[in-house]
């Protein structure tokens, strides 16, 4: 773990002591009870969440897989992505969303660990050689997201999911601050590795009671590399009955960042999203002086762009100009990007956000949002 | 000038010297040419911009107020409050917006500077004594806005705004580098020197052949101190025609910041909208641990309040803690805070923007949208 997540830690680790308290494989069951609320009509495609006693009800892993990630892109694909596995598999309409309430701190951080004497739980192997190589730690992140039925004021557990965080590259030190040496796993190795894992998990899972009878959903990531612009994403996922896995459902997710550099080979099938891309910037970077960075982050569908994530960086500008300018991003971001995908774009400078324009799932039209100041 | 705005005026000028080749006093009128267009359609309300040749007009003092304001919020609610006046003066209907085409960058300079045998136009008092008391820095900010009515393809300059702000502190140095010593400047002295430097900006902008004849309408800003979490306001403008100022029409804008300290009187008239706050603001941060703060901007016009900027810093949270969060503190704002004014909510960790939540001016619900990585 880098230095530079120290603080992160510490910050996650003071939540998750105090939450730590409940371990996983007691009896304790938020099934039913009369003084939980949601936060409210979600939005279409969106779940509601839960509210106890007027608090939200925060995960009992809390904060773990925080420190886990190096790169933050992939602590946040990975969580956004585990909701759109579980959105295939319990509708937004019928269910309430609850932050994992059956895997505690303790046990994803012993789950994640390397099996030994003392963690007979760990999922990862353990540490020295199989067939002479090092056995590298193949499951970096575990989530739980829990989805619940709502009969009046009260509310019982339908069903949960469960995302592994699988590896591509291991990152690893031979001595504590140390040089940091890669480990890659190819896309076989940690697919097998993680279907084995998801066998163990679910068998331990059917122990706890308020786990025995409920669908579980199990779902499969693949870590992007510690430098990537963009995170992993989802490439299988299982829903099951019983305690033995079910046949695996193939997602077909991939993640790209434009303007593709030019080593990127141009031949692919990407390029014509790639050029559209290219003139949505020139567009814009031709409009103010000092225009620094026009950035994208796109997600492809079974083969499909299906959303964009679009970072403008400027440098400083009055807040007329932001004003214009975002009228302006509009007009070219209709003209140049592709419709009836979500598209949000971000207009900031080095420290603040500036302005917004987005367009939702559904929407024809970006809204915008200029950040002010009495 | 503080050391920490050096790198800001270094990127303003690097940007102003290459912009500053039109000098105050030139013929050079952007009266009419067939190669504007504007940056679109603008929500109700909403100036559209003036694109020359595919380009945003820049102001041609551009970058100067950034490195005048020690305290942004001054810089912003300046920018935005000139435009508030503007507004008043020239339809939003009927005009377009272009940056201040006529004072340069030198122009600004020379007059924020302190009138001297070098600087004949320094609008600042010489440096020296009055009555046995320092001469302070009167004039801290000017800026100019122009309004363009739209023929077919062609623009012509309707009349413009210049906005003078107006120090109600004047923090000096004895030396370079030395400390910072404060001299308070009364609001009646501050307005009495404003309509004054006011009447000759007036007379040198008439001999100006592109603005002999239009409106100009100055407008007098009080600025905030360096400490304020909350900038200055305009207090009051005059329209003019002539080489003589009209008569001021009286503004009542006041800024506020909730929640109010322990020290500030409990009696005072906003009283109610403080409480208002703090219920809101308990209402929210019961809901997650860990909740940092929850502050307010809020604008009084004419003794109501006519919105608020609220800011909420989280500490640590997940993607679907976000959502929920977001869903939430939008169902809590409906509740408790004042219907009908438009209001913005922030959402963000010490680095980042996570979500917000705003309802713009005439819109009966709040919009949302969370920040998301692929």
């Amino acid at each position: 773990m880098k230095l530079k997540k120290l603080a992160a830690v510490i910050a996650a680790l003071s939540v998750t002591l105090i939450l730590a308290s409940c371990s996983f494989g007691s009896s304790k069951s938020s099934s039913s009870s009369s003084s939980y609320t949601t936060t409210g009509k979600a939005e279409s495609g969106t779940y509601q969440g839960v509210i106890k006693n007027g608090k939200y009800q925060v995960s009992k892993s809390r904060g773990v897989n925080v420190g886990q990630n190096d790169n933050q892109f992939n602590l946040k694909s990975f969580e956004t992505g585990l909701l759109n596995v579980s959105k295939k598999v319990y509708s937004t309409k019928s269910y309430v969303f609850e932050e994992g309430q059956y895997l505690t701190t303790d046990t994803v951080e012993n789950w994640l660990s390397r099996k030994s004497s003392s963690n007979a739980s760990g999922l990862n192997p353990v540490k020295g050689k199989t067939n002479g190589t090092r056995n590298p730690i193949y499951i970096q992140q575990i989530e739980e997201q829990d989805f619940m039925s709502q009969s009046g004021s009260s509310l019982k557990l339908h069903g949960i999911t469960i995302g592994i965080g699988l590896n591509s590259i291991d990152y690893y030190q031979k001595t504590t601050d140390g040089p940091t040496y890669k480990q890659k796993i190819s896309d076989a190795d940690l697919k097998a590795y993680g279907e084995k894992a998801a066998q163990t998990v679910l068998k331990r899972l059917r122990k706890n009671k308020a786990l025995k009878d409920v669908p579980i959903t199990i779902a499969l990531y693949k870590q992007a590399a510690n430098d990537s612009l963009v995170g992993g994403t989802f490439f299988e996922y299982s829903s099951n009955s019983g305690t033995n896995l079910s046949s695996w459902k193939q997602m077909n997710v991939k993640n790209k960042v434009y303007p593709k550099s030019a080593s990127t080979s141009s031949s692919s099938d990407d390029q014509d999203d790639n050029d559209t891309f290219s003139n949505f910037k020139s567009q814009v970077q031709g409009f103010f002086p000092n225009l620094s960075g026009v950035t994208a982050q796109a997600q492809y569908t079974d083969g499909s762009l299906s959303g964009m994530h679009i970072t403008v960086t400027t440098q400083f500008y009055s807040q007329t100009e932001i004003t214009s300018f975002t009228q302006y991003i509009t007009q070219a971001a209709n003209k140049y990007l592709q419709k009836g995908i979500p598209i949000d774009i971000k207009i900031q400078s080095a420290t603040d956000l500036q302005a917004i324009a987005f367009r939702d799932s559904g929407d024809s039209k970006f809204t915008t949002h200029v950040f002010d100041s009495y």
